[in-house]
C-alpha cells in the first residue's frame, strides 16, 4: 500500500474506524485502549505512514516566520467572528514584527486541526492564532497537548474548568451590555429587556450576564424576575422580530438590549410596529448599525489583534508557548438614533 | 552605512528623493533619466544594498507553494472588496491544490508592491492574487514588468488601453443592473432611476452602464434624457438618502436601482418618507440586504475565487505567467420585499 505523505489524525481515524481522540490516545496513552482497538489504530498508522506531529516538531527549528490563522466555514457575524478589520489588523501587527499570516480555510474543528498538523509538520508556520472559541472546543486541548505556541481570540468558555489554560485575548461582552443598560437607565428607562441567543453560547451568555448585572445594580424593573425579561432567538432578523415583539408586549418594555446587531434589527422592526417608542441597542457595531442608526457596542478589533500578536511574538524566544496571560478588552458604546431620546414621562 | 536587507523600491525612492517609477526606470530604462538623477538613484541603491526583485527571481525555483493576497487598508464593501466569504473560498481552492494563502495587509498600492517584492524575493510566495483593481492602478503594470505570475479579481479598468493585458476574473456589474431594471419593468415600472457613485469608478460606471442599456432596450421613461435620471452620491447612507429623495421627487420615479446596498439603504429611507411606494434594488447582497428585506444582486464569490485560483495554478508549470484569460461572471438577483409588489396602476 502506498504511503500517503498527507496522512493526518483524521485519515488514520477514518481508516481505523475510530475517533480522532482514540488515535491520539493510542499514541499518547495506549493503556487507555482495549488491545484490539490499539492494534487496529497501529495498523492504520503503519499503512498510511502517518507521522505524528510531535515527532515532526523536532525538525521545526527552521520554521517560517508565519502565524497560522483559520477562517471558520461560515462568516460568523459578531460572536468572535473574523472580519476584514480583524484580519487586516492581525496582518499588520505580524508584519511589524517581520511575520506573515498563513490563511487557512477550515470546514470543521477537526479539519482545522488536520491543517495545523500539516503546516506545522511542514514548518510553514511557527504558531497559531485561534479564533471562534466555543464550548466543547477540541482545538485548544490539541494545541496545548502538541506543545504548539498559540493564542486565542476568544475565551476558553468552560475548557478552563477542564484544566486547559492558555493565553487569550477577548472582548468583555458583559461590560458592553452593562454600559448599554446604564446608558438607557440614564435616559429614564426602567423597563429594559434582553433579547439573546439560546443559552449555551459562551459569547451570548456573557452578553446576557452584563445586562443582568446592570439591572440588579440599578434596581430596574427586571431585577425582580429577570428570566421573564429575557427573550431567546436564533441570530436571524425574522425570529428576533417576533421574540422582541412578544417581550415588548408582555412586559411593556420601553427598551431592549440585544445580543447582536442582527437580533437588534429584528427588535427595531418590532419596535416600529409598536405604538410607543421603544429604544433598541445592538452589539458588534457592524456596518448595518451605522446604516440604520442603531446604537451598538463596538469591539476594539485593532487592539485585540495587536494584543494577540504581541502575546505570540514579543518577549519570548520564537515558537515557545506564551504564558497564560488573559487580556479582556472593553467595547465602546456607539450611541445613535435608536436610543436617541429620553423616555416620555408617563 | 549598514546594508538594510529589507530595502525596497520605496525606501530607495525615498532616499534618492524621487518616485518609485523613477527608481524602476533607473534600473530598466536608464536612458530615460537625466544623468544626475540616475547617479542619485544608483547611489541610493548602493547605500541601501537594494537588490531588485528581478535579480532575486533567478533564485525563486524553490518558492513556497503559496499565493500572496493583500487586504486593502479599509474594507471596501462591494466594489471588488474582499470579504470573509471570498477569502474562505480562495483558501479552500488553494488548499485543494496543495497551496496556501499568505495574507498581507497593505496601507497603499505602493506599500502593497513593496510587500510583494519582499515576499517574492524571500521566496515566500510563488504568485499573486490581486484584488480591488481601479483606474490608474500601478500594481498590474509592476507585476507584469516583473514577470510575476498573477491574476486579478477585478478588471483592469482602463489599464488595458495602456497595453496591460493579464488574466482576470470579475463579476459583470452591468449584467446585474440590467437584470434589476428588467425585473422592475416586468412589475410595471417605467420610471426607474439610478443612484450611483461619482463618475470615474470602474465598478460604479459599469453598474450604471447596465441600467442605461436596459432602459434603452425596454424604452423606459429615462431613455429620453438618461442623465436626468441619475443621482450621484458617496457610498454613505445619509448622502444617498438625500440624493435618492431628490431623484424621486424631481422625476416621480417609482423605482430606483442603486450601485450598492449602502446606497440602497439611503434610498429605502427616502422611499419610506415618500407618499407613494417606491421600489428599491441594491447591489452586493450584503447581510444587511437580507436583514432589511432589500432586493439585491449577489456576486458569485465562491465561483470567482475558484476561477481565479484555477487560472493561477492549473494546467501550467507552477509560477509561470497565466495567459490573459478573462472570466466575467453574472450576479444573481435576490428578490425581496423592497421590490415585492407590482406598480399601482394610475
Amino acid at each position: 500500500m502506498p504511503v500517503d505523505s498527507r496522512a493526518t489524525l483524521s485519515t488514520v481515524a477514518h481508516r481505523a474506524g475510530v475517533s480522532r481522540q482514540t488515535v491520539s490516545n493510542a499514541m499518547n496513552s495506549p493503556e487507555m485502549l482495549r488491545p484490539e482497538t490499539l492494534a487496529r489504530v497501529q495498523q492504520a498508522i503503519a499503512e498510511l505512514g502517518y507521522r505524528p506531529s510531535r515527532a515532526a516538531k523536532a525538525l521545526r527549528t527552521g520554521a517560517a516566520r508565519a502565524i497560522g490563522l483559520a477562517l471558520p466555514p461560515k462568516a460568523e457575524t459578531g460572536a468572535g467572528g473574523v472580519g476584514d478589520r480583524f484580519l487586516h489588523a492581525v496582518a499588520t501587527a505580524a508584519r511589524n514584527r517581520g511575520y506573515r499570516i498563513l490563511l487557512l480555510a477550515a470546514s470543521s474543528d477537526d479539519d482545522e486541526l488536520d491543517q495545523y498538523e500539516e503546516v506545522l509538520a511542514a514548518r510553514e508556520i511557527e504558531s497559531v492564532l485561534l479564533t471562534g472559541t466555543h464550548h466543547g472546543d477540541p482545538r485548544t486541548a490539541w494545541l496545548s497537548r502538541e506543545g504548539v505556541s498559540f493564542v486565542t481570540f476568544g475565551r476558553p468558555w468552560g475548557a478552563q474548568e477542564e484544566g486547559t489554560t492558555h493565553a487569550w485575548v477577548d472582548v468583555d461582552g458583559a461590560a458592553g451590555t452593562d454600559v448599554a443598560v446604564t446608558h438607557l437607565a440614564a435616559l429614564g428607562h426602567t423597563r429594559i429587556g434582553f433579547v439573546g441567543w439560546p443559552a449555551g453560547s459562551g459569547v451570548g451568555d456573557d452578553r446576557r450576564a452584563g445586562w443582568l448585572r446592570a439591572v440588579h445594580r440599578l434596581r430596574l424593573a427586571p431585577a425582580e424576575q429577570p428570566s421573564a425579561w429575557v427573550a431567546r432567538t436564533d441570530n436571524d432578523v425574522r425570529d428576533a422580530r417576533s421574540a422582541a415583539a412578544t417581550l415588548i408586549a408582555e412586559r411593556s418594555a420601553t427598551a431592549v438590549v440585544c445580543v447582536s446587531d442582527t437580533v437588534a434589527l429584528g427588535a427595531l422592526r418590532a419596535a416600529s410596529e409598536h405604538p410607543h417608542t421603544v429604544a433598541v441597542a445592538g452589539f458588534d457595531d457592524t456596518p448595518v448599525a451605522a446604516a440604520v442608526g442603531l446604537t451598538s457596542l463596538a469591539q476594539p478589533l485593532e487592539v485585540a489583534a495587536e494584543s494577540a500578536v504581541a502575546l505570540l511574538l514579543d518577549e519570548r524566544p520564537a515558537g515557545t508557548t506564551p504564558p497564560p496571560t488573559h487580556i479582556l478588552l472593553d467595547p465602546d458604546l456607539q450611541v445613535r438614533e435608536s436610543t436617541g431620546s429620553r423616555v416620555a414621562t408617563a
